[in-house]
């Protein structure tokens, strides 16, 4: 016998899992299209040259690559590659129809991508991104659209007590060099400061010292992100004096240093227009923050649900000049697991398959219950019909083993009056209604729900 | 510079072709969703050994292989493959999850499959499948809902004189036993039959004696299908009419033969059920109809837009017992090229991506622009906002060249007294609103385009 499973690290969607997806997918898209955000989808399939040497030496380990087909099939060289991001790919589109796109380009794109990682708890070969880019502005404007917009959508979510983290990569920079860490040193300062708040002040004090940052320059740094950190616990309470305590902080820091004092300058604008939008108070500039894709060059999104920022140069790859370009990736997968968790999803999107179960009373009835159910759908409810003739008892356990509230019964005396027996399989109650007046019935009882 | 051409056969989806596509599976999947049936979704990758051996010689040579991946990369062995239809992934989850599945299985779904064809003019290496399919019953309720499901769709996308074309495989079985062609020759003698309506009566008559069909079976056969064809003709003015007198007479050719008479039966309950539905006009039993998948054991929705039949063997070999199964697959591409070629999308389709853009006066007033954005955004507008401080005649142009028909402009003036200007740029005219009213203003002017 074949086997059944779906492949490694690969799942299906049964329908209840298709729904929650396209219940949270809907959410994202209507927000973006408000914003302005047009739909892209791009191939599954990419010529292999256009992913490899995109995603770091890691990255090219993970793309999946498809055997060339047809006469050269026998030599088992691979000439495509499943999609790993939605980025490479936007890039590339923005390249090749660039005379055809609008000068400023706001995409969104909602697509699986493929990487082969050893599948584990939360991790899967097949997932989907959902990726927002605004590409051909450097204005302030695009950072705060971008965050504001993802800012509706989780509050869309039901998601209520979320923050919004946002650095800059030249202020980092400029903080850097203003307490006097050597460019080299750059990267090992800011992936020990970024444990602070796992392994504490006086851990990331020693691995500092052992990665040759000066003593000074590190005490400089551990009291200003301790600081900061302090200030940031009870930033709920004035989040916009808190913002502008930090970066009068950090513009006092890098005083002199001319593109970390441009970086606080963007960054002081963007929570400046924030103010201007109903997200404003989740947003918090934080110096530590320094994840993201190597692409990514100034601002982040923060957390686990989301994440994004500059990379101006990515698109230059493919068209050979660098076109501004500024984005945010939503965690589909993580919004998914948590509102599942915490039973974020409306009734509506859990309910049952059907808003009705039309049964069939007998053999010489079958037509009439087939015209029914037409009836019912054509007034715009979703009627299920049972499909064989049984035991009307085991039609109604059938519908109420698939959560099915009300089914319709026309028996014999029914049929010659033109009514239709309408059961509540939740309650029990059972009422005839007039055959004209079953949809409005249902849908009012729906309605009451 | 890296292509930046998409990969031989596949096709980028720019914002106008994603909100067609989007549109078309829209109409689809609430037709579906009223008639019960639920979204299934599985992963592009399969286990190759799921995929080989289902679509003949011909399919396997035309699956996309995916190289091994990790430690055993090396060996350029594949181990998996890129989905090929929706119909063997549906057999696996139906054999896979059985026990968490309705007894009748009704799914719908929409997603890519990917075949290494040569590309040609319409055909493509990646194009999306529209599959529904009714999984546990032999009832001809299946059948019957099914084609009534596919005719609301063609409906509800515009599509107003299409025909449904029926066939049963064993009416064709018991005709050919009835007028004497030997069982080997069976499909020799209908792909020679199902030639008749492209080279006509005479050549079909050689066509069935080279092939080895008895004279008199031939000339039965083909008087048959002729009489059929002509009244098919005008079988607009009677349907009802047309498909009662094919049917008493091929119910009197197969006249004793048991499974002849049983597929007469199983096609007559079809047409009296769909009596009852909306499309039954639209259904012309034709016994000439024998082309479809070869796992299609009985009817055919007919035509170029959409196929199907019944499939009970296919899923026993994955659970390793029959189960019943009937679908239809509906031609997504085919469905979007006519409706592109006749222009049957709504004006909102096919219309510009924002309702109005929000212009910038200057670099004083950029967040004044994000507020008024937000505004409208909130009020359920899609607003764009332009987001550099450019020349107000460049901002309209830019408008102008994205169909966007309104743009608001905030001027000193105007954001003094609380007000926006309102630029119509298809008309020309320019009206002053409170700022309180400028959504009411659009969503008027908007709804009377």
């Amino acid at each position: 016998m074949a086997t059944t499973k779906p492949a490694r690290g690969m799942r299906d969607f049964l329908p209840a899992d298709v729904r929650r997806r396209e219940y949270v997918i809907g959410v994202i898209a209507d927000v973006y299209q408000r914003y302005g955000f047009e739909p892209l989808e791009t191939p599954a399939v990419e010529n292999i040259e256009t992913l490899m040497g995109k995603y770091g030496e890691e990255g090219d380990r993970l793309i999946f690559r498809i055997l060339k087909r047809g006469e050269e099939a026998k030599t088992g060289e691979a000439d495509l590659a499943l999609r790993y991001d939605l980025t490479v790919p936007l890039a590339r589109v923005v390249a090749e129809y660039r005379a055809d796109l609008p000068k400023f380009f706001k995409r969104y794109q909602v697509q699986p991508v493929w990487r082969a990682d050893r599948p584990q708890k939360g991790r899967f070969r097949e997932f989907y991104q959902c990726d927002v880019d605004a590409i051909g502005s450097t204005s302030m404007v695009v950072e705060t659209e971008l965050v504001a917009a993802a800012s509706d959508v989780l509050s869309g979510l039901g998601f209520s007590n979320f923050i919004i983290r946002l650095n800059h990569r030249q202020l980092l920079v400029g903080m850097l060099d203003s307490v006097g860490v050597p460019a080299a040193t750059h990267g090992d300062a800011l992936v020990a400061l970024d444990k602070l708040d796992k392994i504490g002040g006086e851990a990331v004090a020693r691995e500092l010292e052992a990665r040759g940052v000066p003593e000074t320059a590190a005490t400089t740094l551990l009291e200003l992100f301790t600081a900061i950190a302090q200030a940031a616990a009870t930033a709920d309470q004035n989040p916009a004096g808190f913002n502008a305590d930090v970066l009068a902080r950090l513009g006092g820091l890098v005083e002199g240093h001319t593109r970390g004092m441009q970086a606080v300058t963007d960054l002081r604008e963007i929570v400046s227009l924030s103010a201007a939008c109903r997200g404003a108070d989740r947003l918090r500039i934080d110096p530590s923050l320094a994840r993201g894709l190597s692409y990514y060059t100034v601002p982040d999104l923060a957390g686990s649900l989301a994440g994004g920022g500059r990379y101006d140069e990515l698109i230059g790859v493919f068209l050979g000049q660098s076109v501004p370009a500024c984005g945010i990736s939503l965690g589909l997968e993580r919004i998914l697991v948590v509102m599942t968790e915490r039973n974020m999803f409306p009734e509506s999107v859990v309910a049952s398959p059907a808003d009705v179960m039309v049964t069939i009373w007998n053999a010489d009835t079958v037509e009439d219950a087939v015209r029914l159910a037409g009836e019912l759908r054509a007034a715009g409810l979703r009627a299920d019909l049972y499909p064989d003739v049984d035991k009307i008892g085991k039609q109604f356990k059938y519908a109420d083993s698939r959560h099915i509230r009300f089914v319709t019964i026309v028996g014999d005396d029914e049929a010659a009056r033109r009514e239709v027996a309408v059961k509540n399989l939740a309650t029990g109650v059972q009422e005839v209604v007039p055959r004209t007046a079953v949809a409005e019935y249902l849908r009012s009882n729906l309605l009451s729900r």
